[in-house]
């Protein structure tokens, strides 16, 4: 099958207000579409993207592009997201820096970067400036949206805060919250990008990025992320001098090799404030803040949910999960939990796909059915008071 | 119960054959004695130690010591090791900066610290320096010898390698060999510290050494030290400032502030290159090597096995360990696995050490059960051809 070719499109939105209480005006969101709107638009869904990756989910820009884009494996004609029945949209995050207003962005009232003067986000931002998006593009309602990781943070956050908007949402690797585990590690990646001195307290833009913490917390992301079968079927005590051990601080063990051209390869196209930003995000994550419970926090969804959760994934693991079915349940929300297995863990669903692409398939195939919880749109209305 | 007082002695050994081909001359071993030895010298106990501990280990050094030595718990009249009827010997490693010959210490042949021109070692090594101690000491055979983590690695090659010194072994999550993940993770712990331009390439001995890149090392040695489980009870989503998020970098999180205190407390005593030098020889720890499986790299032992385990120590856990009582257990060796629970994973037979000690009393209270392996001592004269 040719490769789509796409290109990365912006759009320039209105003001924001962001949960912090700060505003954020004239904004830019880069994004890209695959398939078309069919005539009455309701056949949008609507990809969310995790840490590092951007707007460029599928297709090429060019012919002669090495790759394609992050999860090209299943989005196309007659893949799982099947551009010939589905508009297929993936907006890069507020925040990042594939194109869409971040900390890298110019301050149009100082005519410097941002850098940490960038306000704080959360989720619940992103998903508001994606709102504004999909309101541009004339979408008032989902057919799906998808996403892993801090994907699935944002799909769990539309599914509640806009119940109207979404008919199904597929939640990937994601908890109803940032555990004490995750907040800790989410911490100690910031300071390997913070201690190095020339992230500079986020003053770099005239002058050479944090290469050195930038490489180091992606090489620490990626073993955190991968699977501990992974690397062991990968790499086992393999060596990269035969049988030999060189008695040296050499990459004698092939595991050592990998994650030293992983730290010494790292993009310095990532902006390391941008990085920050979005760790920040997932920190502050927590469906039940200002709720007294988990099924409370859930009640206003209407969507149908599918979770997807896998065994290897020791930082989402499924036991995290399941409460969000329980709670949906209990809502009377049709949901359903799927338990995948491969040894990618975290990354299961970008780099192993092909159990997921059958239950996604299927579910997004099927009709809503239709929940039938009198309390839905009263609670749908509760804000939060904390935040 | 009055603390003990102690003093760490030091005893200056011959010279040493390492396993990297080159020779050490002249060497230091710092230790400390608690109890008396009984008149045939059959009552010595060996306390291999961890990664970042030293020879003293139980007592204090002064009445006004603010803390007693690092297994004080466990090392006393009456407690598990109990002084009253065992002489309990702790010696900090060769290469350790404890007191023992290392990195930091002079070399002789330039008048300048040896930094980074120490030669590499292996647990092996560290085992035949404490049998040198041991030697000094007037003690050719072991009643038992006891460890964690490296601590328990060396107690695994005490129980092969010198299979007529060691009458009963206690090896406490300590695995066959250094995992791909746990090679990785030693890798990019190593990287923390090399990364700060502090370290200097080994040479900061007559500036300051690389606190920064210590503190990271510490913090993130810690959190992958910790079990989930203990974080999650202890800190959850705790947070610092009432119930409000500061939408900002502050450590809102209690985790946050716990491993930000941890890493800003860390303490520049303990020597960075030390710290290296010792990862490195856990990333070479590989029963197995020259062997052809686990069952013929452990039929020379001859001592009676006690493995233990915990449930929440995810880097060594249990079914890692298993696999040594099966080898063992076809060796005819008399071997027993226990698994106990407690939420303090890795660091759990430090911080929580109630339930191994009823475990590890009742073994060491056992006479020894002879095996009946006929090969046993022909196994025990082979060589690994590869070290």
């Amino acid at each position: 099958m040719p490769d789509i070719i796409v290109n990365t499109q912006f759009a320039r939105m209105r003001s924001l207000q962001l949960e912090c209480g700060k505003e954020i005006s004239d904004f830019t969101l880069a994004y890209e579409c695959y398939g078309k709107p069919n005539s009455d638009r309701t056949n949008a869904i609507l990809v969310c993207h995790g840490l590092t990756a951007d707007a460029h989910a599928a297709g090429k820009h060019h012919d002669t592009d090495a790759r394609a884009g992050w999860w090209d494996a299943v989005i196309g004609p007659g893949r799982m997201l099947d551009t010939d029945r589905y508009f297929v949209i993936c907006s890069n995050v507020l925040g990042g820096c594939g194109g869409s207003t971040g900390p890298s962005s110019i301050d149009q009232s100082t005519g410097r970067p941002y850098a940490m003067s960038f306000p704080v986000l959360t989720i619940w931002d992103m998903v508001q400036a994606q709102r504004q998006l999909l309101d541009h593009l004339g979408i008032s309602r989902l057919y799906a949206a998808i996403g892993g990781c801090m994907g699935g943070f944002q799909v769990l956050e539309w599914a509640r805060r806009y119940p109207d908007a979404v008919d199904r949402a597929v939640v990937i690797g994601a908890t109803p919250s940032c555990s004490a585990y995750t907040i800790a590690l989410w911490h100690i990646l910031r300071r390997t990008i913070t201690a190095d001195p020339q992230w500079n307290e986020g003053n770099y833009y005239d002058n050479a990025p944090p290469k050195t913490g930038l490489g180091l917390s992606t090489a620490l992301g990626l073993l955190i992320w991968m699977g501990h079968d992974k690397l062991a079927s990968r790499f086992g005590r393999l060596l990269t001098n035969g049988n030999n051990y060189s008695y040296s601080f050499d990459n004698d063990f092939a595991a050592e090799a990998f994650f030293a051209n992983i730290e010494a390869s790292a993009s310095t196209r990532f902006d390391a404030n941008s990085l920050l930003y979005l760790m920040r995000t997932m920190t502050y994550f927590d469906l039940t803040n200002g709720f007294s419970n988990l099924t409370e926090a859930l009640a206003a969804v209407r969507a149908n949910v599918l979770l997807v959760s896998y065994l290897s994934d020791w930082r989402y693991p499924p036991e995290a999960i399941e409460p969000m079915r329980a709670a949906l349940t209990a809502n009377n929300i049709p949901a359903e939990h799927t338990i995948l297995e491969s040894d990618f863990g975290h990354g299961a669903f970008l780099l192993d796909p092909a159990s997921l692409i059958p239950v996604v398939q299927e579910f997004l195939s099927r009709p809503t059915q239709r929940s039938a919880n009198p309390q839905r749109t009263a609670v749908a209305m509760q804000v939060n008071p904390e935040i």
